[in-house]
């Protein structure tokens, strides 16, 4: 399909890292800089968007209390912007193909003739543990590592995730909501007294490293946003780190 | 521990991202330019060490057909370089923490009291199936992906790798190498018919994606370094990509 200035339409699916505004790439700021338009979601930090100066922003994230857009809407929105606009971003946080819907906005517009670009980014799930120091794989102790998300659809009748993880390393997402009910299912495949660890606010000024096992980090005083590490690299982290943790 | 200019030593561990040189971190750009030394191993795209013009740089990979620097002379260069410089940089393609030996040398830096700054990378785990538009999550079709070395060391007695991963993606680094035996292992756990691909020189011009089953990709024409993508998520992609695929 052609856009306004006649060319080929393009808009860029672009990640923006975890959290911390300095940890985007130099690829995802190029394209901000020449944005006409950026659809952006809730963003760890919107200091990201200072390098869209001249960018209309649309926000389609979601607001304490009210109503937010929903998948269908924030298509529409992506459609009518393409068609209207030369470069046109669409901002997510983190990597835009981890749990970031992104696929379904690749779909959307591809229905229409768009073509999407992607630009990854740092994901939270191995940005935050990379940058307080804590390593999801490590020579003789974690060779693999499963990244998944704690909080699955709850209008689903048949649970997608089984918690059933053989991977060295468990990286949960979105989980503390329901970090009780999912260390549960964990502790039917993995001893309870596997190290395990929280970081709240990873790459932030307020990052919180709470320490325990999967059989008792559920008992901790945990706030979201946090991503929980199961796994013994949680005991190779604390041989490393210089940091203040929580017990 | 305090360096020459006396301040207390930290030596930056930096992730380089997966091979375009414009997915590095704004992060890892500011360290790199204030690097007195840059200690690197084999990077997709050296253009990357443009941003460290003045500092000396110290190749530590991998030459064929040369000798190169085992893990314990690579740690005795780190540490001399942190007592002599102020600004030390480790920079290693991906994150430094996902196959990396990053954590062996932080544990060797921590030894003699010199602090390590880790910055995360775009790991190409997960940069290089993005950058393509292959999602690794996918609403309805993947809430959860494992991430496994394809290369475990020959000489352990009993191999950690057991390929019984039950995440929904599983995406297999530094195998193409051992691709036969992988994907023959991984059968004994999942249909031979799952779809699965292989991402050739990612995020690189001579990037190449073929296309086929974990029963059948081991048997066609793949060069290192590639990356193996086995899941539903291959078929999702296949209905949303405009790229050229090699079947």
């Amino acid at each position: 399909m052609i856009n306004k200035a006649g060319e080929e339409m393009v808009v860029y699916l672009v990640g923006a890292g975890p959290g911390d505004p300095e940890l985007i790439t130099l690829k995802a700021i190029k394209v901000l800089e020449k944005a006409d338009v950026v659809i952006y979601d809730r963003l760890a930090n919107e200091e990201i968007l200072k390098h869209a100066p001249q960018a209309k922003l649309i926000y389609v994230g979601k607001k304490a209390g009210e109503h937010y857009k929903s998948q269908d809407e924030i298509n529409q929105i992506l459609l009518n912007e393409a068609k209207n606009n030369d470069v046109v971003v669409r901002l997510k946080g983190g990597d835009p193909f981890v749990f970031g819907r992104g696929g379904e906005e690749v779909l959307t517009l591809k229905q229409e003739n768009i073509d999407i670009e992607t630009i990854p980014g740092v994901t939270s799930s191995i940005g935050v543990p990379t940058t307080v120091g804590l390593p999801v794989t490590h020579r003789g102790v974690a060779t693999s590592f499963t990244v998944v998300t704690g909080h699955e659809d709850p209008t689903k009748t048949e649970k997608q995730v089984k918690w059933d993880y053989t991977a060295d390393t468990i990286i949960v997402l979105m989980g503390i909501g329901q970090i009780k009910e999912n260390t549960e299912e964990m502790m039917k495949y993995r001893d309870p007294k596997t190290p395990a660890c929280v970081i709240e606010s990873g790459t932030l000024p307020d990052e919180r490293i709470v320490m325990g096992t999967l059989g008792d980090i559920a008992q901790k005083d945990i706030k979201s946003p946090a991503i929980l590490i199961v796994g013994n690299v949680v005991d190779v982290f604390k041989e490393m780190t210089s940091k203040k943790l929580v017990y």
